[in-house]
């Protein structure tokens, strides 16, 4: 029981050291571009679950809805999104993607992977499997 | 190789989602105390790597001096941590950490404990022991 706990101990400071160092990497790559991590982070919802409101996405976000409004207005103004009226409620608003923003978003993510592959060249085969399984069971049990 | 490139997007989407997990948890977790996650951050380096000057803290966590300063006015005024002149140069001011920071850090690193212990439930610990030894590793190649 006691090294049940030690476990859980060494996995929760891996996980936050980890975090660390990928934010710091973030920020790097993203330095390239002229946007932030809530900025991207605010672009890859638009981009899994599709244009929303501003509304939805502070939600999602866990944002103020005035903080979004910030946001959203920079990111307009850098052409990766849009502010579109609803057809049939004109008081209502949705964020669309604009092509710039999802070209922000695939070259971020595909030096996130180069990066990652880098990382993982001392890595057997075995191992970067046995290391997507352990991240996948976890990832699925934190869903639960 | 093709599959191995797979792997890195799948491990690379792992982490991304399980990050944005644990952030949200994160949140919910330092909404019963009075700080943010940079505040967090900030009272972990000084518990990891001792006391130090504001500057020296604005670098580690990559923030701007002035928002660093504004961070340990809103940390002071909260008792977590006190602006000390050194003894032997007047002009150089630390940061230590006080008790309640120190209470708040247990306390939150406590919570966070219980929730990966409860997401690891359904873990066996042969399961267990791989994810730790995974993530070590992974934690390690990405220092290097």
């Amino acid at each position: 029981m006691a090294s049940g706990l030690n476990y859980v101990e060494e996995i929760e400071k891996c996980l936050r050291d980890i975090s660390i160092i990928v934010k710091k990497k973030g920020r790097e790559i993203y330095s390239d571009y002229s946007i932030t991590p809530p900025q991207f982070e605010a672009l890859l919802i638009l981009w899994e679950y599709g244009n929303m409101t501003i509304g939805e996405l502070s939600n999602k976000m866990f944002l103020a809805y005035s903080t979004m409004t910030d946001l959203i207005d920079r990111m307009e103004k850098n052409n990766l999104v849009k502010r579109v009226r609803d057809d049939r409620d004109r008081r209502v608003v949705h964020v669309h993607l604009l092509q710039e923003g999802i070209a922000v978003i695939e070259e971020v993510l595909q030096k996130r992977q180069n990066y990652l592959k880098s990382v993982l060249r001392n890595f057997s085969k075995e191992e970067i499997i046995q290391l997507k399984n352990s991240l996948k069971k976890l990832q699925q049990e934190m869903i639960e």
